[in-house]
């Protein structure tokens, strides 16, 4: 290796109760010197902000690749090879992957992906052509099937998966109505992304609205945030509808998770709430992404990204700021060279 | 008509809090002195207890087929034609519909059905080849399909449907697990019905025996109770498994029903909670019962029944005791002569 590195890596210092904040992470730094065989080492660009790492940081063992006290936060970055003993990645290769919260990644290229910048930008592999944007894909084409004459409500409509759901929807020409946290965010939503409707669950009328738009009527429910947004919605669950189970933002940072009461129209609806987990359509993934580029390319989608550049160091309050709402669609850190 | 009838009916007196008890409802007595052209008079035999009849009971309009105050109750009941001005019904034919808590009932004929005593005598109508029988067996084998290498779940075990589900699971060579509510009636689901494994859920380690038993991996679930049972029970959903939706009845008599807290497991493991009606089969009935009754005689099933022989007064009584989960199988009230 030509040269030494200072890596800064963010870890769980304190398990948190509510939304995380500052106290609850510390940034460490090591020295990199030397990589294996077949490693390479890859320099952070960009920093996903994803809630469900929330799920991951709660103090229980119930919960899958969890992370404990001093461990590193686990997160999808993209960033650029700088050093690389294997001979399928070059200095200067943009890759992505699940690398965690640290400034530089050492990778024997397992489980990563190269970016192709001609389907777009590196960033753009942490929200529209990455994890969120497959995850709207074939959680919508493939499980939901959205037609002309269905209601599709995105609930956290305003996020990284949310963002480009509604808007598939709106390629296959559902009426789309979505759900967000301010009347800016039900604009945005409107103007930029082409939703029919949009809901601030903020204003006491909220489900009202929602339930007269739609006639009382939800084909599809794509769920991204649980809590009482998913379950009020469940009362007007159409015939045989589905709800999603992408996300439950809402809930991942209760101590308390809270249920849906209103399952119980799910039976006389023969509706259903449905599990969904992306990496069971790994092998298909270049699929939607020829698909999603083309979209881009023709101007039938956006790939909302909500840039924040600074230092690692503003990890933890970018991910306070994600439950609070800042985000129009996919949050990202960038780096500072 | 040659005689006239008195006819006792059950009407709800007072919106009950929590379990529904006697002096919710009250017995009102009415003379039938004549019946239209086409109508028929029913004289009850037998009537069906069910719980959901609780949900139609609540002081809310969020219910389909609400019972206000001073409303006859709804309820399946077995009867014997006593009167007919219709061609299709004769005097002494027994029949089965949903006609109310009464003595007597007058129908047009729509929506009720012949008892055919050929397949199993006409209290059955009320349980294994009624309702409950016919939601086991299309809830089964239509949605979830049970094979060899499936572990089942039925949580209500004991009750109408459960007591079904359970043996038509075991039809099918699956491994199958019960809930109820005392050793006794695990003893019955095992010793009588040919459970594999039955626990009581007022035992503290009933989730510990159930995760034990069943290696923490449940392909299946048949959930008649809802609440912290089902809760629970989706902590070892097998991936891509099933929560059938059949009914709730820790739920129905809570002023606050709760949801599931555990649904986000369901997201992990591609797993769903899948509504169903089995009105849905209307047209398939037949089919079933032909099964139904084929099994009944080659004693590959039992239908069980738990009958309480009384007037109607006794109605809100047993309607009681199945809250409290008296009943082994269908409870069902036999009217005196």
């Amino acid at each position: 290796m030509k040269n030494s590195y200072i890596n800064e890596k963010v870890v769980l210092s304190k398990y948190p109760s509510g939304i995380a904040k500052k106290e609850n992470f510390s940034v460490i730094k090591e020295d990199i010197n030397n990589i294996s065989k077949n490693d390479l080492l890859i320099k952070t660009k960009f920093i996903g902000l994803d809630a469900a790492l929330r799920l991951l940081i709660r103090d229980s063992d119930e919960f899958l690749f969890r992370v404990k006290e001093n461990d590193i936060l686990h997160g999808n970055i993209v960033g650029e090879v700088v050093e690389s003993n294997n001979s399928d990645f070059q200095i200067g290769d943009y890759v992505v992957g699940s690398l965690g919260i640290q400034t530089y990644a050492i990778s024997d290229g397992n489980g990563i992906e190269k970016v192709d910048v001609n389907f777009a930008p590196p960033e753009y592999w942490l929200g529209g052509m990455g994890i969120p944007g497959l995850t709207a894909y074939y959680a919508l084409l493939d499980i939901c099937k959205p037609t002309v004459d269905k209601n599709v409500l995105i609930t956290g409509a305003a996020g990284a998966v949310g963002s480009i759901a509604g808007q598939i929807a709106k390629i296959c020409g559902s009426k789309v109505f979505g759900t967000t946290s301010s009347q800016e965010k039900c604009n945005w939503l409107i103007n930029e992304l082409g939703y029919d409707y949009a809901f601030n669950y903020n204003d006491n009328d909220w489900f009202l609205k929602l339930k007269d738009a739609s006639e009382g009527k939800l084909d599809i429910i794509f769920d991204n945030s649980g809590g009482e947004v998913m379950n009020q919605s469940l009362k007007i669950i159409g015939m045989n509808g589905i709800v999603l189970l992408c996300g439950s933002t809402s809930q991942y940072y209760e101590d308390e998770m809270k249920g849906p009461s209103n399952y119980i129209w799910l039976g006389t609806m023969r509706a259903r709430l449905q599990g969904f987990v992306i990496f069971d359509y790994e092998n298909r993934y270049n699929e939607a992404r020829l698909n999603l580029a083309k979209w881009l390319k023709e101007d039938k989608i956006k790939m909302p990204n909500y840039i924040i550049q600074s230092s690692i160091d503003s990890f933890p309050s970018a991910f306070e700021d994600l439950f609070s709402g800042k985000n129009f669609g996919k949050m990202i850190l960038k780096l500072n060279d």
